[in-house]
């Protein structure tokens, strides 16, 4: 029997690393009339959901999805975060498997 | 006198639009060997500082920014997430300004 757990990993530019994005949106802040933003960083957010015999089993395998295939550890860290309430999971986890 | 607050803004693609990203992560897991991860959903994570006089004043301007330049309302979901422990928040947040 397994579960399904839902997980975001966060992907960040690490410190000092340069982050053009960031800077674009920090360029387009005038125009909106928006003062007092600052240290914008721009990574990426990827939600998915792991089907395991259990959270830790379930959260190695993101893990290693993060840093194999999701961020480039030269330049980008990861955090990985557990969502409980995806809506893929409600009424599915652990029923019957 | 005013404060810095850190916050994230996570960017996902509403349920049922297209995802072609995220359809790329799930065809690379078979390359990887990993079983049992679905409904991978890739979006846009910005993590930025604002200075100003509370923590709603400050959400206010996220809120407004989240809308109006970090997502497209029309195929992309937002929130706000406050994330105390910044570094660039270290130390200074409220001190004699």
């Amino acid at each position: 029997m397994s579960t399904d757990f839902r997980f975001a990993v966060n992907v960040t530019p690490k410190p000092g690393i340069l982050d053009p994005q960031g800077r674009a949106v920090e360029g387009s802040l005038g125009h909106l009339g928006i003062d007092g933003v600052s240290a914008v960083r721009v990574g990426r957010r990827v939600e998915l959901t792991v089907d395991a015999a259990d959270e830790g089993a379930a959260r190695a395998i993101v893990d290693r999805l993060a840093s194999e295939l999701l961020s480039n550890p030269l330049i980008e860290a990861y955090a990985v975060e557990a969502i409980g309430a995806a809506s893929s999971t409600v009424g599915a986890a652990g029923e019957g498997r």
